[in-house]
């Protein structure tokens, strides 16, 4: 484990001399990892810090607002973007395309928005199993860094590359972030897209986002999970009434890790994860169907895609 | 709950009436629903009965030959039709063309045999949910009788037509057929074919034949349930060694149940599942995650489509 203090002494010093005197941008999602690093580069360099967040319209319920209260005060620019994504992923199917897809508009969402700065510095908040997994091919974009950026930055910085999750969620706390984003679970650079198999569509998504909201609302305070969330995968019968129906498939992923490079799912009482089964399915009329993903990492991701 | 000997004597007695001095075709699955019509007959009209068996591809692990021995004593007609089965599916997605394309294959094979048999009366296997649910559109062709055969019979006979299912297993008791088949599990008309979300092809099914023969391993005879398998849900990422891959999802289903029209999903304790999970994804490497449903019916149906 680092100490915490020495490190944010150390990265806020090691922006402000890559920076200069120069305007840095950055990609600010909420997370926990670009949140610590927006924390430290405000530090370092004040209102030339400035946050880009992109609402591809593959958030998380409420995010966007969330996002723009949290961090109003520094210079945050929101930046609407969802026809933009959901026409580029028009009819792509495969998991890879679609992330690449996905990777490309917001790379490209993120340049124009970055020339309106005029800002030479770019940073990241690439952490190190980022760094390990896009080496083994495991992740490929789920961060900015993983596509390459057609627009030329005199400088990339990187102030948590070496840390483990962990280790920046103390950083959070010990720069006073709020608790929320302390604790805030991972969530993909590519949004509920990886969430959805198959072709994405503004349908899929806004059902997988009511029951992803179910999911953490049952289970982040009552099982602390390093992750939870709910995934769309398919399209099963069931039945309404005297009448058979097509409904989606919806998948409960919730998992316990220390570092996200192995994980094992999360025991829930059969009892609770029926229960939050039946919720899913009587407030989205159109899920017919609620399984509980049993499967450590390895086999399978944490992600569905 | 009926008068067993009773109701095989006025069935025994209404078969050999409605035959007369013909011959009498039926589909013998090697169901419990089947082989009770099947036991009925050879009763009453002895070797004027001729069971056919098809075999379609979709069936379960070594289904054909256990079907074969366990009724080699009538005169079995064993069909060979898993070719013309694979190619008329090529290319079908959607769960009701499947069906329809089954059925009618099934009926279209099932003619060709019956009508080297020369026979004047079709025998079913009809119980009374199956006519509910077909009238309420739940099912479609489960059974042969969910299809129009184009040959002209001039007589059904549906000997089980008012029963439930835990009675027919009984009335299967009464006629001494083998436990295995009294407290078989029910298994779909068009076989694994509806337990493959999707185009069906020969490797999908190979899949989802050897996950459900574990499931069946490791849940029939601990548990009792109604009925237990596995479906092939969809491709999602996993990842084996250092390396990412795309991987099989396969859906644990176990259910109990009273005669079908509603069902509870199995409360298994976490630890046995996860093991059930670990058994399959280790055994078939095609398979990256395992699910368990946590689904009652309704909303969700038994089956997947």
């Amino acid at each position: 484990m680092v100490d915490t203090g020495k490190f944010i002494d150390t990265a806020i010093q090691e922006i402000k001399t890559a920076a200069g005197n120069d305007k840095v941008v950055m990609a600010l999602s909420g997370g926990v990892d670009s949140s610590v690093c927006a924390a430290l580069a405000a530090r370092a360099i004040g209102d030339r810090l400035i946050p880009i967040y992109i609402d591809t319209g593959l958030m998380r319920k409420g995010e966007t607002d969330r996002v723009r209260t949290l961090f109003g005060n520094i210079h945050l620019q929101v930046v609407d973007a969802a026809d933009e994504f959901f026409s580029c992923l028009k009819g792509i199917t495969d998991p890879e395309a679609k992330r690449k897809a996905i990777g490309e508009r917001f790379i490209r969402v993120f340049e124009r928005e970055a020339k309106k700065q005029g800002a030479k510095c770019l940073l990241q908040g690439t952490i190190y199993p980022d760094r390990i997994e896009s080496e083994g091919g495991i992740k490929s974009h789920h961060n900015v860094g993983g596509m390459p950026l057609l627009m030329e930055f005199s400088r990339l910085i990187e102030p948590i590359r070496d840390l483990y999750k962990d280790e920046v969620r103390e950083v959070a706390g010990a720069l006073g972030l709020p608790t929320e984003i302390q604790h805030r679970m991972p969530f993909p650079g590519p949004g509920l897209a990886v969430r959805v198999l198959g072709e994405v569509t503004p349908e899929k998504v806004a059902v997988v986002r009511q029951a992803n909201w179910i999911v953490e609302d049952e289970l982040v305070e009552q099982y602390h999970p390093w992750q939870c969330f709910a995934a769309l995968i398919g399209l099963g019968t069931g039945v309404k009434g005297d009448n058979r129906i097509h409904g989606w498939i919806v998948a409960i992923r919730a998992v316990n890790s220390r570092d996200g490079m192995t994980a094992d799912p999360l025991d829930i009482p059969f009892s609770e994860l029926t229960r939050i089964g039946s919720r899913i399915t009587a407030d989205i009329p159109r899920v017919a169907r609620v399984v509980y993903d049993i499967t450590a990492k390895p086999p399978a991701t944490i992600e569905y895609e």
